[in-house]
């Protein structure tokens, strides 16, 4: 397999060669294909490199039917043999019906199973039941660099006529299948205290300077209590009161809190019982205080008072909260909590990414089709769920293209996603493409009127 | 000048040069010289390297006589010229009466001073009035690396007939010259805190997780109070109290407050009179959170939950603290701060640096002797002051040679030590060596039963 790691500028060759793979498999199948150039990416020594581009194609084109477009990527993060995996990451590796190697369940597998659901139709030469456009890109986890803007640029032409967005970068949470109806976005920030105008020596300074380090530890210990409360006034009554129905839903997810706490490692959750647990992961907001910069990180000792440290934090985002008010609650909060250590140090707070959460209605044609492929694959209704993290491609398709969206995920739970040992079942894999084939049936049949 | 920067591997030849001339400049004065092998380092990455040899060397050797043992390095802190230096670090720059220049003050001058009297004593063919011993090292700045085996080894031969030891690593106070009677000790410790098995997407598990960086932040934030308060118990017990001899002697000192805060760059300090300042830089401890390993340290963004995250912290020492007894009391306390956090998370205490203070009888003969020979060259008394950093090595020629140490600095207060554009002024050169010759005729004066 290509080693297509989009954060190691040493193997954009690689992740050249993959998007080109893509667009020939494409072409060959007698889509109409491009390869869209996005432009370059400034790396943080000022130099610049080619960015992959973005493969768009399109199969059928009649105006009476629906056209959906499938999202996907064929970048992956990275890996090596020594992080401990038991097999060469690079090498797809079947061991008792999964096939192990990164990017096997994100997001290499599902894209091709969208592929192989086209080619469902034309080996049995039947028409396909919608016109299928796709959309894959080399940077998604890095960021989808470029990707914002081709969209924005081809919302009149390519996107023009697309009904629906089809995502599949997502994963079931037990052997149950499932749809995907929301997202957390995030408020990312950035804390800065600063004091001396430079790190001095401990020994030397060590008690007679206020250390910009303990402010903002004193500030950091009051964001979120140890039961996991968020103690900044107005973020908790911002949030979206929990229904009867979406408890009740909850209460019938299939979620194993110790098979979680084992994938986890940890013997403790913040929560005891099933519904706190989900209704923590989706649709209540949380602090994670992520690390500090210009502080001492590296092993070993040093004895240096830092002068200007910047905490980093982020509070995950869900309805109906809104990114420029919880802006102001915490920067109003932090200034307030920090006035009162009367430290003569300067804090400085920014909110460096506002995303916000994506939500979809699970009545919507789009996800009654949906729970029917589902139904016919599987025999079964699937769960309805959603992902603690962020999207932002799906947000940037509903604000810019203002098309409906799925998110129908075919990964499974115990995927390893991001970690060692990532696979995707032949289960999966297999049943996942007879879904994807089952689910744009069922999309022919949603009337053109309900778009 | 050679880059004798005992950090960056990469300068090793230069520094092996410099022990060379080192060397040489004493064997061509007449004294007997040995380049002392040392062994070596190990790398981080397993790799060893030659560390540079100790330079003896012995002028005299009359039994009738004291002898002295003069202890110096040549090794420099790391220095470039966009670090925002005005001259090149490595070129010795002369102006306005103020040699820049990297290691002019820390520690190459003071060596070079102590060279010149020897040499003066020689120009002026008058004997030398004390035996002069020295022990020059290359790796100062970076802990001194396999220097106490050194001394350890020869305690018996080398050292055995030493009774003095002078140290002239340090600085003075103020504009007015001083005798250095005490530093602070170090009690080093790593705080970790383990939680999950591995690093976790703070989207994906944000909220169920009981984060190993918040129990972190919270514990941290117990240590010390924002006015400066050590709250862990029993520490500011232990600290011998200010005496009212103390008090008067801090009162007497020259410390100007206005210029001690620009040369930090800071608008207001932990205390705002001169002894507490003086105190609280020298004779009471105090807690400075350097940084946290395992953390997100870097520039950007990431959307981490940390698994394991280590926080080191320093504790400075002071008479009549005790390492093991700081070590319990830090352990227990973060310990019972811990469980009331109720955690599923573990955390582990450790110290890894337990050093102790180091306070001289400033009525001892040596230092009566160096107030009469700052008395003799600068018409004044000198100001007998503390470094609030740590000296190891004075520490260890105290326990293992077992002999009276004086510490005598030439340096200015406003040097720049480990800083850009460190200098020395050629009045505390020329000066400083005039000191160093009238010390050592000030020390012949001792009476050898006062040993």
């Amino acid at each position: 397999m290509f080693e297509s790691d989009s954060s190691n500028v040493l193997k954009r060759p690689d992740l050249h060669r993959m998007m080109e793979m893509a667009a020939q498999k494409l072409r060959l199948m007698g889509g109409t294909v491009e390869l869209v150039d996005i432009g370059e990416q400034e790396l943080p020594d000022g130099q610049t490199l080619a960015l992959p581009k973005v493969v768009t194609a399109q199969f059928g084109n009649d105006s009476s039917k629906h056209t959906v477009c499938v999202y996907g990527h064929v970048d992956v993060q990275p890996a090596k043999l020594e992080d401990g995996w038991a097999t060469d990451p690079y090498n797809l590796t079947d061991i008792n019906g999964n096939l192990y190697g990164r990017g096997a369940s994100d997001n290499k597998a599902p894209v091709l199973a969208w592929i192989h659901a086209v080619e469902a139709y034309q080996a049995l030469n039947m028409e396909l039941p919608v016109n299928v456009k796709f959309v894959i890109e080399g940077m998604e986890e890095t960021g989808s660099n470029g990707l914002d803007a081709m969209i924005l640029a081809q919302r009149d032409t390519f996107f023009s006529d697309v009904d629906y967005i089809i995502i599949s970068d997502c994963s079931w949470l037990s052997r149950r299948p499932a749809l995907t109806y929301g997202t957390r976005g995030n408020c990312y920030f950035f804390a800065e205290v600063e004091g001396p105008k430079q790190d001095l020596h401990s020994g030397v300074y060590g008690g007679t300077v206020i250390e910009p380090m303990t402010d903002l530890i004193g500030i950091l210990d009051t964001l979120i209590s140890p039961s996991g409360k968020i103690l900044i006034p107005g973020i908790r009554e911002a949030v979206a009161p929990l229904s009867d129905e979406e408890w009740k839903m909850y209460q019938d997810i299939q979620f194993d809190i110790d098979s979680y706490k084992n994938k986890i490692g940890v013997s403790q959750l913040m929560y005891n019982n099933k519904v706190d647990l989900l209704a923590h992961m989706w649709r209540y907001p949380t602090v994670s205080i992520h690390g500090i910069e210009g502080a001492f990180s590296d092993p070993g000792t040093k004895t240096v008072i830092p002068a200007k440290v910047t905490a980093k934090f982020s509070i995950r985002q869900v309805p109906n909260m809104d990114p420029a008010m919880v802006k102001k609650q915490v920067t109003d909060y932090l200034h307030s909590v920090f006035a009162k250590r009367k430290s003569p140090n300067t804090l400085k707070v920014t909110m460096v990414i506002g995303a916000k959460p994506w939500l979809a209605d699970t009545q919507h044609p789009l996800y009654e089709a949906g729970k029917a492929a589902v139904k016919r694959v599987f025999g079964m209704d699937p769960d309805l769920i959603r992902e603690g993290g962020t999207i932002p491609i799906a947000r940037t398709f509903q604000d810019v293209i203002e098309k409906s969206i799925i998110m129908m995920p075919i990964g499974g739970f115990d995927d390893g996603l991001h970690s060692q040992n990532e696979k995707m079942s032949r289960y999966n894999y297999i049943e996942g493409t007879k879904l994807f084939i089952a689910y744009l049936n069922e999309v022919s049949l949603i009337k053109k009127t309900t778009v």
